[in-house]
């Protein structure tokens, strides 16, 4: 027979306290920049609740907070997490949800005196954001991906990225210490707003990732002739700055057309940018997502081909540039399915879609199976204080974790036993 | 019975001389800024050239020089001249040609010892291309419309235009005396480079200048929403630039359907202009010109509807503000009449045409009858050290402006008795 599972139709995640935690993290808000004093002191107010609800916190030589919540057995632990840091001028929710929820679900756990199978780790990862010293540090220390070199690199006041992984509590003589063994942790999960606008436009409360989209970057430019924009008829022009315009709207054609899931120009500038000389020279970066390697590939050889047509017929010259890509990474479809029958569980509706933002997440797949949670973002605004998901789908969203969880510390000795 | 006019057919170009003059003029260049120390070594060389052809040369309040020759009888002059100021490396032609073939031609007639009715005045305008203190400084002192406003008008380092005319031997306490009264000059034919491709591309030697165009400019804002790149879809974005490259789009094509003779957008700076933000703001200038007011006015509110049409559709907000426009100059029909019948006993092939840039002869049309004889550039370059115009081009060019200015001499009495 089977035991009973105490689903978190039993155990429920309480809005009003999770709510408060968000609310408490706010606080020490908007800006939050890594190891910076307020991000120091948003740190000491997680640690405070991981406490609280009987999590036993350590820093580890990266920085990274981990709480560990011992199981039944000795085995693998089911982590989740997320950071707290912010970009400049942040959000609420970016990271913090996925941060409080895990603690909520710990603090839900205790109420109930549920003990798991599994150990279960809460884990606040430092520098996500890379506003200094590049993206996801904490994560990259767990999986071996930060380096002597890393350590070495100085922000724009001369701290280097040792000297401020000290400052919050790691040890970076130590960095090795901070990689996690394979087996170590059995699955991560993450909650996380969806920082775009398709779960509020479907109305839908709860997004399972597929996975984190890969990104193909070129850097183009485009050669034409500076002249007189008086005495230059129009048929004798070489204009790159028409000639980039065609391109621009190419570029969201191919999206708008699905060969990927986005593609963006974010950046253009003219030469020489007078308002009465034909721009000579247009430089710009395209910028092209997908979960698909070979879909963001084939984009970018479809765009490749359409700048060369464009540059046939205006006679401007075009050079794509490709720069290093960033690989995709899949969520486990163990995990996923795992995700998806606690949604029809709890009633919720779900859709699945790509993260189109990396996260410690894509790290955290070097170790184990990953799985994702997104919950609506209000207008798809982040990044901003105006960033904002409401009490009732974070709750949600924290629900789904839990269930989750507590589905996964069942299942996962057979989930596990079947191939990914 | 006529008398026997001494005709370009009989008194010839020296060729050779003008292209020694060029060559000359060249050795203080490619960067003769107005009222720099190359000016001033560039202004030296010509008034020497001047003095050697006989021209009674002073310079004026507003540091024009002015160079006479008497005729038989006491009449308003035939001026003839351009400007020796380039650009920050500018070209060997822009101006110079027009100085440099005023004074051959009097040194033709001074060698055939032929002495015109009308006196013949050769100017050499000061600052016409306005790299500091604003264009066309020399001809709008001739006519009245230079003030003391800006003479106080300070360059980046801190030098006043009075301070900038008085070191090139003006008086600028004495300013009003530079304004020339109505009835002091008769006609003006100002000898000039294409700067643009037109003749070149149709083979023919000879430009006779409609007008000089009016200009309509217009600053262009463009309101959509930063969002993350990745995580924004395609069909929820409010893409500034897409929303740009359209409108750029549409205003080359408002030019090629003939709406108007040029239209160019110069200027566009994207905000924030990130790779992975999708661009929230944009700002972009248009330019118009066209010598019909009614047609650079239509072709503006064309663009503007588009431009509403495209916020409607993509969501963007688009902003137009108008620049005060600047009216285009007609060239007297006469004096074009006078130059056409010129390339015809000379046996030139010539085309009519606009002119889409600014000349000293535009301020000059508020004195007297106006007309522009344009020379091919070769490859439509100008404001460049490429810029070129062969010497056989030069020199035809140059026994137009002569023929013109012996036909005008001849007729000027009568044509000027005709309504224009």
């Amino acid at each position: 027979m089977t035991p009973v599972r105490p689903s978190a139709l039993q155990l429920r995640i309480d809005g009003a306290s999770l709510d408060r935690r968000i609310q408490l993290m706010s606080h020490t808000g908007p800006t939050r920049l890594a190891y910076s004093e307020e991000d120091v002191r948003g740190r000491a107010v997680a640690i405070d609740m991981m406490r609280e609800v009987g999590l036993r916190v350590s820093i580890d030589a990266a920085g990274n907070i981990v709480g560990r919540r011992p199981g039944h057995e000795q085995l693998p632990s089911l982590a989740c997490g997320s950071h707290l840091d912010t970009v400049r001028n942040g959000g609420n929710y970016d990271g913090i949800l996925g941060v409080m929820a895990a603690i909520e679900c710990v603090a839900t756990l205790q109420e109930a005196g549920h003990k798991t199978v599994h150990p279960i780790e809460v884990i606040v990862f430092a520098n996500e954001e890379g506003q200094r010293f590049g993206a996801l540090c904490g994560s990259r220390a767990m999986v071996g991906a930060l380096g002597a070199d890393d350590l070495a690199h100085a922000d724009e006041t001369g701290r280097t990225l040792a000297e401020a992984i000290q400052s919050v509590g790691g040890n970076p003589a130590q960095l090795p210490a901070a990689v996690r063994k394979t087996g170590d942790i059995a699955v991560f999960v993450e909650l996380h707003i969806e920082q775009g606008g398709t779960l509020e436009q479907a109305r839908v409360p709860i997004g399972i990732v597929k996975g984190i989209s890969g990104i193909s970057y070129t850097d183009v430019r485009i050669f034409g002739s500076a002249n007189h924009s008086g005495t230059t008829a129009m048929e004798l022009r070489k204009d790159a700055l028409a000639g980039a315009a065609e391109l621009v709207l190419c570029v969201q054609r191919a999206a708008l057309d699905k060969r990927c899931q986005v593609a963006t120009v974010g950046q253009l500038v003219v030469v020489p940018n007078s308002t009465n000389i034909i721009p000579g020279n247009v430089t710009l970066t395209i910028e092209v997502r997908d979960l698909d390697r070979k879909k963001t590939m084939a984009t970018m050889k479809h765009l490749h081909e359409r700048a060369q047509e464009i540059a046939l017929r205006s006679g401007v010259q075009i050079e794509f540039s490709a720069r290093t890509p960033i690989d995709s990474v899949p969520c486990s479809s163990l995990v996923r399915k795992t995700i998806e029958q606690s949604c029809v569980d709890l009633g919720f509706e779900f859709q699945t879609l790509p993260s189109g933002a990396g996260h410690d997440a894509q790290m955290m797949a070097k170790l184990a199976p990953i799985g994702m949670i997104f919950v609506p973002s209000m207008g798809g605004i982040s990044h901003s204080p105006r960033e904002f998901t409401s009490s009732e789908d974070c709750a949600r969203g924290a629900q789904v974790l839990l269930e989750s969880i507590l589905r996964l510390d069942e299942a996962l000795p057979e989930l596990m036993g079947a191939a990914e």
